[in-house]
């Protein structure tokens, strides 16, 4: 095996990166914090991005564009969003470059061609649209406004990290307008509810639906719920969030509406996203130390078939062999590859699936065909299995399916296990530092407690679950009364 | 009718502009020369983006994702493709905003947040994708790459206009890298191939496929090949292009590889990429003084359903029957909508639906329903038919093929009927001003000539057909002695 990869044990964060780049997911580029999207990335998020789209218009949702640039007189319009982004903010102030007189063939900016009002890269989109959605809407009958985005933005973030926290990442966000407090409610849960079900059900993570706290929430935003995942190393990972914006943005950019009893009112929004983030959630949540490991349902190529040659004579007669059960597989709509470059061996072959975690390997060699068998390999158990050719489409069909299956239970028991009740600092403490995970305990409920909370153990409030139990107890750090328990962990 | 459509012979250009606001293809931004594409123009542009998609998958590209930022070194190293796009670069040179200490509530560019190295938003992404090839690139057995992005790009226009010449656009761009010449070129005409074949059977825009002139070429390219189509008014428009690169960004970026014998070479380029822009041609040369015509292989709806009610008791029988006809259209894969707001009136809800261009627009009251037939009528011809809803869905699926086909044929007759063959300078000047149209001609070949021509008539040469027939003559300004006729017009 050429590609070696670095154990858990020893470098989490390189095995991160190890699969990342080795498995040919992404590579870095030549601008700082800024990643290459490989294939074999981009058709993971590819289909992502599908199965997502598909939940958005079933849902009632279209999409739109809206551009990338926001003059900097809106994006400072609602000050609490402003604020929140500013710090982040790649910003154009020039429109155009000129030749070096001093240095022919280099460029320059051109100082002449200044803008008057410098515009920012989107970080995010609410700005520029709300500033739009002000010309569509006068009356009750213009909404609600359901639209979706996809879309690249920019955050210059200072440290970042492939697929987890990138300058600019790939994501889609949408935002909605509505006529009253309870219909933009209602959307935020609902879009919080496609994506916990995006999570779970296609990327086969379970995810923890919950409502940050003061600190946490999206800036502008009245309420921020969010799905929350852990990773195998005990940090929790927020995989999505869904904001309630009250009429935060309405207010900012004059956005009113006339009821149906010509009363105006500012209009209630709501905006939602998640991003090419959850591929690096993916990566974290299922893979090992030979690879990734692909959730069938999303996986860019669910089956590869490895032919095992023992001399020129078996060549035609295991590509026919391989050809039909293809044909089989493809006719259940299952992707699959053939790999018979003779250039690598089967051996090299296998480790390859493996990194990049195709969920089923087939090997077939001369002895198995003339059985009327095949081998069949998983990727996540690493188990084996001679089936009969004849069954090898129903046997296939419901392997994938038992193997998304199996990874989300993996998975789950994992997060299972690792939510942990506490009730003093100690134990709080001792958890963050020796089990990891989520933490379930109390908190007075105050800014300041959750601020010195995190100063002291780097753990933040990943969120207040919803339908959580009420519950009273004391505050693991003050000891002021609570109410309920709040989830803790420490966080990508 | 509430929205009235400017007529083309009364003002061509406000007419254009009229169609895309009132059909709803797209707004104007807060953002100078950027635009909003909304949700009808989107999915327009969603049908035409997943047919292309496909096309490329099947000729063997994978998409990915490069950064938007190009550091401006890379930028300016293939000098002749850096000084095509200088002018018209928009250039992030801050990272941060922060707080005006004068002027409370605003923000300003922090001045301790500059750039080392400026940051180009990318007008093409030839020198980011080549700085990265440089690293996937050693042997022949590395080639051929083929991928393909799709991408925002953005290119400082002084005059813009929606969809046709926007400071940001969407397109998609291939970038592929080849082992020889002839396999370069070979790709080059290939996608060429692809991107005539979606014009003339989805578009129904039907395309001269030719090769430019040095003057016309993309800033980097050996060779550009491009499709040229004819909008309404007789001005020519590029609708894609797809340029042989030669070793140009391969010498620049110094990406060599090792072919079968060890030796080292540079490797081969093309790019290619159609935009947005094709909205605005689609726009252009199929719609009326009515609206909008939507081709039906690519229309966002091809097929709307209006009730005419008579009374109370007719809504739910009326409604009941129209259900029928949708799951009838729909199991034929036809996309249908059944518009029974009941705030607009039938004759306000035609001339909307004209406008947008719908293909098939049926309208079904109580005495069709009972004779057992509904009412049909083509956009294209606006020609009405009675038909049998036993045989409706039948007759949708053929009708929308015919609608298809007639449109195609419609401008293609306009078309053949405006490339005119001139050979005199005064001929050349009246045939541009009165007939308009592709004009061919002959011309001797060099670059000063046609740069002349262009001052005197605006005229371009749009391209060099393939196959051109080869025909001694003279050149229609110089009258110097030429090998063949090229195609001249003005452009969008």
């Amino acid at each position: 095996m050429s590609k070696v990869i670095t154990s858990r044990s020893e470098d989490y964060s390189q095995w991160y990166n190890d699969l990342i780049i080795k498995g040919g997911l992404a590579d870095y580029s030549a601008v700082r914090g800024c990643m290459v999207i490989k294939p074999y990335g981009y058709s993971l998020w590819e289909n992502m991005r599908d199965v997502l789209d598909r939940k958005f218009k079933e849902t009632g949702h279209q999409n739109a564009y809206f551009p990338i640039f926001v003059p900097k007189s809106l994006f400072e319009a609602e000050e609490k969003n402003a604020e929140g982004f500013a710090k982040e903010c790649a910003v154009v102030t020039h429109y155009r470059l000129k030749t070096d007189e001093n240095n022919k063939g280099k460029l320059i900016v051109d100082p002449e061609a200044k803008l008057e009002e410098e515009l920012v890269v989107r970080p995010t989109s609410e700005a520029i649209i709300w500033s739009t959605y002000k010309n569509w809407i006068q009356s009750y009958r213009d909404l609600p406004i359901l639209i979706n985005q996809w879309a690249n933005v920019v955050r210059w973030e200072m440290r970042t990290r492939l697929f987890l926290r990138t300058a600019e990442f790939l994501w889609q966000e949408g935002h909605t307008a509505h006529a009253s407090r309870e219909e933009a409610v209602e959307e935020t849960k609902k879009m919080l509810e496609v994506y916990a079900d995006f999570a779970e059900n296609f990327m086969a993570l379970p995810v923890v639906k919950g409502v940050k706290s003061a600190n946490e929430r999206f800036a502008g935003a009245e309420d921020t719920y969010c799905i929350e995942a852990l990773m195998q190393d005990g940090k929790a990972l927020q995989a999505g969030t869904s904001h309630f914006l009250g009429q935060n943005f309405a207010k900012a950019f004059d956005v009113k509406f006339a009821d149906k009893d010509n009363q105006l009112d500012y209009v209630w929004a709501t905006s939602w996203g998640v991003s090419t983030r959850l591929i690096g959630a993916l990566v974290m949540a299922h893979s090992d130390d030979d690879g990734l490991m692909m959730p069938p349902r999303i996986a860019p190529l669910q089956v590869v078939i490895v032919p095992i040659y023992k001399g020129a004579d078996s060549i035609p007669v295991i590509d026919a062999k391989v050809q039909e059960i293809m044909q089989e597989l493809r006719s259940k709509g299952i992707s699959v590859k053939y790999d018979n470059d003779d250039n690598a061996r089967p051996g090299w072959k296998f480790a390859e699936y493996e990194m990049k975690g195709v969920p089923v390997r087939m090997a077939m060699g001369m002895r198995d065909m003339e059985n009327g068998v095949v081998e069949v390999a998983r990727r996540d158990t690493k188990e084996k299995q001679q089936v009969s050719i004849a069954d090898i489409g129903d046997y296939v069909a419901q392997l994938l399916e038992d193997i998304q299956q199996a990874m989300y239970n993996r998975a789950r028991s994992f997060r299972d296990s690792h939510i942990t009740r506490v009730d003093t600092w100690e134990e709080f403490m001792e958890t963050l530092e020796q089990k990891t995970g989520f933490i379930a305990a109390h908190w007075d409920g105050t800014p300041e407690t959750e601020e010195k909370i995190k100063e002291l153990s780097k753990a933040t409030i990943r969120c207040i679950p919803l339908d959580n139990p009420q519950e009273a107890g004391k505050c693991i750090l003050t000891g002021n009364p609570s109410t309920q328990r709040v989830l803790f962990a420490r966080a990508y």
